[in-house]
């Protein structure tokens, strides 16, 4: 297997880990966040506005563009990245979390899983190599397997057998995928919750099958941040040192700064754009409601000490008038704050740990947190 | 009364001519469109956009901006440019039209006018004076009189009626305005519909009062469109040559080009915004509907002879597939590119009168419209 991933600096004091993450459509540092952009847009924000906030690599969503325009469709305009119009890495999630969240009667059989579309009810059975060949389709940089999915709190009796038909589904992509020539990267996930002897084996049988990159899934959906924590902990001592390691779906940064100092590279989450929609805004003092009346005459920017566009240009005060007049530049101006406030900090933790003041960065933004909240 | 505006150049085969609008933010180069920012927004985009786009000037809206965030917020703030943070020219309507279109109960009398808030059914009564005021508040650099407006077909009496009240307003905003030092330009509007004998004793009235720059308002509300460019003909040869004439609401391109042909100046319209978020796209052959399912696989630009951000990153297909999925960057993407084609045909119709080439450009556009109709 070729090397798509090399660490490029440790810290010292922690399992954090910088490192270049190598795809067909170019690097992305990490540790990193993707952006979602679950049907080839990232919401309210053009590729260019994306871009210039320093995006290396955005999500698409394979559950939702199978439904629409398809894969064939896109297939035939190119690919997703010609279709979109974006020539940077893009990891196509399976859709998996898609079936199971949005299509409550879906059956999982052990050849694949069975679900109404959440569109028109249409009956679809998807197998995993169904959903290899869709993102196989779709030319994603980084694809990942069909796995399963089970809510939180899930019996040990369920998680094992989600845990083994898991492992199954991982085998079968990977064989679906290995006989096609392509540079894409298929990634496997590990289920098993915080039972950790469940999530051991899923990560045991997945290492043995052997991805460029191992994602945690099933985690960050209501289970204590403790468990959490201490899975995702055992589990990067686990897994494989030279391979990249992403934890699905978390988004708050007081968890991510905890992660990445157990040695996980990659994140994604809608927190930042769907937050900034309903105009709860992120800055380096905690979190604002734009609607609050007390910003109706506050002249500042969103936050003193950022940069964005929005913030070097626009007050408080306006703002929440764009929020409260339902103005779509609401959305765009408050997604470009929250995003750029995201990408930036993933910039100051590689930073950290190329310069050995992780640890330093992390002491900082908690006493802030505390501070403020 | 300081001179701002000059005509630089005059089209030698009709009434057609360039201009420069001088206003304490800056200049703006006629014949000219200025794009509707009813909130302090254009619809779906950033200043940074608006100005990549070539806006010299936009439009706010007075009763908007009355009601909410208010006059007195806006001018502690620092008046409406700060906060907004638009450094360009302004203009404001008064909203007169507003006021009878979305207050369907508003009351006209002789003091001024009593209507309920289409918010929240608050009853307001404004005087013209108030008008006045409440744009000084704004500190807009174009702020248009308080008129009365009657819809289509409107009786010969009443017609006479709003037109004599609309001059005594005209008479008091102008002498309320007077007694402000300010670099702000108060223009009057001309009412009388599509009778010339009322139309006429209007704008003659208000010549007699004399103002910076004068409109014509309510036009384009359902008259036959021969009724129309006679009413515009006539205007323009009795108003006064040396000031610029506003034709408001008026946003068709066939409508535009006959207006300027008679001597019309300034133009606003919601249209290329409103029909961008509707997937209406206008281009060189034509307008088109996006949704339209033959675009699916549509890998051609919107219009190949567009230069917009929209045209030269993205497809046909994928634009569809944006606005279908109710994406916030379809009419982000859309708005770009009608607003572009509105103020690049602008710019052809300055260039044209300036090189003596104004029939052909008229010639060529009435030619493709007949091809594509």
């Amino acid at each position: 297997m070729r090397s798509f991933f090399s660490i490029i600096a440790r810290d010292p004091s922690s399992a954090a880990r910088a490192g270049l993450l190598r795809t067909a459509h170019g690097r992305v540092e990490t540790p990193a966040f993707g952006p979602v952009a679950s049907q080839g847009t990232v919401k309210a924000l053009t590729h260019r506005q994306l871009r210039e906030l320093g995006a290396q690599i955005i999500l698409v969503n394979a559950y939702h563009l199978y439904l629409r325009p398809g894969p064939e469709e896109i297939a035939r305009l190119g690919g997703v990245h010609r279709f979109i119009s974006w020539n940077r890495p893009i990891l196509s999630d399976s859709g998996g979390f898609q079936i199971y969240s949005l299509t409550p009667l879906a059956k999982v059989k052990e050849e694949g899983v069975r679900f109404s579309s959440h569109l028109d009810g249409t009956k679809i059975f998807l197998r995993p190599e169904d959903v290899v060949d869709i993102q196989v389709k779709l030319g994603t940089d980084i694809m990942m397997c069909l796995d399963t999915f089970l809510p939180y709190p899930a019996s040990k009796e369920k998680m094992t057998e989600a845990v083994r038909l898991t492992t199954q589904w991982a085998k079968r992509s990977r064989a679906r995928f290995d006989e096609q020539p392509t540079r894409q990267q298929l990634w496997g996930i590990t289920q098993g919750g915080v039972h950790w002897d469940l999530r051991q084996r899923s990560i045991e049988e997945l290492m043995d099958i052997g991805f460029p990159g191992y994602a945690l899934g099933g985690l960050g959906i209501g289970e204590p941040k403790s468990l959490l924590l201490e899975t995702v902990e055992r589990a990067c001592r686990l897994l494989p040192p030279d391979k990249p390691r992403y934890l699905m779906g978390i988004g708050y940064l007081a968890d991510i700064l905890e992660a990445v100092e157990r040695g996980v590279d990659f994140f994604d989450c809608v927190l930042p754009t769907r937050n900034a929609r309903n105009g709860s805004l992120f800055t380096s003092r905690g979190s604002m409601a734009i609607k609050n009346q007390k910003y109706a005459r506050d002249e500042r920017p969103l936050d003193e000490d950022c940069r964005c566009y929005t913030c070097r240009n626009f007050s408080r005060a306006y703002l929440r008038h764009l929020f409260e007049r339902g103005e779509i530049s609401s959305a765009v101006l408050n997604t470009i704050h929250n995003l750029y406030f995201y990408l930036d900090f993933f910039r100051k933790i590689r930073q950290s740990i190329s310069s050995n003041s992780f640890k330093e960065l992390k002491r900082n933004f908690v006493s802030k947190e505390v501070q403020t909240s």
